[in-house]
């Protein structure tokens, strides 16, 4: 690679994924770290050090006045702070019409893995009309079952009806309350609680004969680094806004 | 091995469990079948084939018969046919009393994997104050949890609670009914139900950092044959009654 | 579905994987078999019968007649025999170029779960820079890796090599021979062994602080059918010659 | 529980290892920590505290010392520490010979589900002909494969040939050097390495029909505290020396 480095700014680097950004940036061969910027410091340190993108991992009151100012200085965003509604959406595509030539990237989930096993499960749900989702967590988690294993199982639920395949049969006909797991859109999910387990996810899917398995082990948080990464990267070459990291990985 | 090889007669070698025997017998290098006797034959090929050690597997309404003539013609015995009552295993007992240098193994399930995971789980659950068991089958079963699951469930409890361990806390609020599985004396069972399994249990065990899982598979009837051959084996040298496989395990 | 059923043929009906097909095209609740066609018999039957979709597991020195004489009738036509060469491949064009109207499936591997697995294999590929292939199967198997498993990992490596990627770093200085699996382009195969296994294979990719795995088990011929039905079903709205049942999954 | 508390003291408590003793005692309610003695601090401190049982993860120049002044002072001892020779061993012994009421506990790994998944291997190991363990490490690991998973290997064949198992045969004729694994006294062990993984054992047993899997799962240091806090609670009533944490689980 001959190219320069990547010129990047981290906003919020003393929050917990923003100081783990500070680290995965530093430690890509391709980027540069050029500016952080914490609560109440100034957002022009961005401009001074010539940062071509921002990465945000602040809060919902501040990330709408820091793409705004990234925007309008020329700087691409990748942003993981969470509260994006349909309206400021609307406004962060309203600012990228001023500046055609740069790119916002905003992802709930920076972990690859976790996307990756989402959408191979979404392509893989069309051909076979029998799935079932076990999610794995530490017993410190308040809910159950996790947002990503709801997710899936939604989103097989949703491919499967699409391909018109019909779910398939279950014999159960005595069970001890609970044991078949949640349904959620024709889909069981099972929620594993043990002190130990990180954050885990299987997706298994049957057929006569065979079964074909999906899971994702999440250690530590530095699991979202590649993606937040890859961002960097595509965001560049991505004009506009895009939503979701599953977005910018081709599949 | 230069000992002569067990004369085993296999009663019921017509049904399935009776045929797999028989093959299983064939194929063992310190035995021989000497006899098979079927539903109508007549008990004294036993005798003629002086047979040393007889395997039932027929049905209840036979067994008792078979046992006493085993018994009285001076036979060890290993039955796998189902149907033994209180009533039924002192009246066993009576028959050996009468031969005391015999010995009778009867045992509803011959895997002996099965037998080891459940066993293995009784050991560790005194060390572990948090266990969950998922158990997975193909989509014709009609009952959740499976048997065994529910039998290994209340073994955990039971030896968890002998040692004194209270159950770890579950920090669930927020559940979509049935995520959390099946509440068995305070042990989670989870059933997962697809075509392309067979029989398959996971027992998971969680502390501080690290996960200890126990894990059976069962393809075919072929699992139980170590287990017969093992009773064959150790029927000869234990004299009395002994109920269950995991007697003769020794662990 | 109110279309009437497809009519279906199949060719080396008493062999293994033929007799499977058989009941699989009875239990498919769109097809309907009519025709079955084993060695020495006239082909003359398929005609009579009206098939539209010949599905053939015969020899390789029956299936170019075969194949002809099913194009030259206005027959569909879905392949499992092997033997295929590029010469044979390019005989079959030139048959299908006479009829446009008619389409040939021919496929190495009916396995869904294992064609699907291998994909995702590939799809990943590109986004982690280190993945490893665990294969396990009964211990009668003569071969390790396993031939699927070889070439899996030959597509992990061609994929990352297309990306761009660099294979990441192995800090083994200290291994007793043959630890650390098979090393093909640079990807690690290790291949279990063990009385009780059928055929599995596990694809796993590492980053930090996560890993994803992909899972296909195989029990049984059984799990060739879903893939053989999919073929039956796809080949008639896919004219000319597909190689490999990937091809007609649009993933 | 109506007992007074355990009142502990930790040496070496400024390590990585002592740290995470010194947060386990606290968290424990049947625990008081009553002191803590770092390099340079005297160990008067503990005499003071009237420490009831020192726990000693320190460096093997500093361990003789720490554990001669325990033992003079009537604590029993749980020792972490590495450096044990049979020379020390018995100066130990001759020190307890002294004080027979006291208990001292010497163990190379506290792992509470490593060591009992190794003592459920060397059970299981005579009831099955072919086992095989394949161990999962991060990328930065220099040996392979890991020393759990040789002493777990050796562990297995040492049992098997205790019980006169012939390990089953292998009908491997073409190999592609490396994929069998390493050959540890016959058990075939099989090294992962990838980012993401932490450390992970898996062991096999294979039979006709069925497998039985034992593996654990170590995240972080944090395992080795439930060992730990077992062996502090233990050694107050195992008089004498005891080297193995295997020792006081009593399976």
């Amino acid at each position: 690679m001959t190219a320069s480095p990547i010129r990047v700014g981290v906003l919020g680097h003393t929050g917990r994924m923003g100081a783990e950004t500070v680290r995965a940036v530093e430690g890509a061969p391709d980027m540069d770290l050029v500016a952080t910027v914490g609560s109440g410091d100034s957002l022009e340190a961005l401009v001074e050090a010539k940062a071509e993108v921002v990465v945000d991992f602040t809060r919902p009151d501040a990330v709408m006045g820091n793409l705004e100012f990234a925007l309008s200085h020329g700087m691409h965003a990748v942003v993981g702070t969470t509260g994006f509604t349909q309206e400021r959406l609307e406004q962060v595509q309203g600012w990228l019409a001023e500046r055609p030539d740069l790119g916002v990237l905003i992802a709930p989930n920076f972990a690859l893995g976790a996307v990756l096993a989402m959408r191979f499960a979404q392509q893989a749900a069309r051909f076979y009309d029998s799935a079932e989702v076990v999610e794995l967590h530490h017993n410190r988690k308040a809910d159950a079952p996790s947002g990503t294993a709801a997710h899936t199982a939604r989103m097989i639920a949703s491919a499967r009806s699409e391909a018109g395949v019909e779910p398939g049969p279950d014999a159960t006909v005595s069970e001890v309350d609970g044991a078949r797991g949640a349904d959620l859109d024709g889909v069981r999910v099972h929620s594993v609680r043990l002190p130990g387990l990180v954050a885990h996810e299987e997706i298994m899917f049957g057929a006569a004969g065979e079964t074909l398995t999906i899971r994702h082990d999440s250690m530590d948080r530095t699991s979202f680094m590649p993606g937040v990464l890859l961002g960097v990267r595509e965001t560049r070459t991505r004009p506009g806004l895009t939503v979701g990291l599953e977005k910018v990985l081709d599949l």
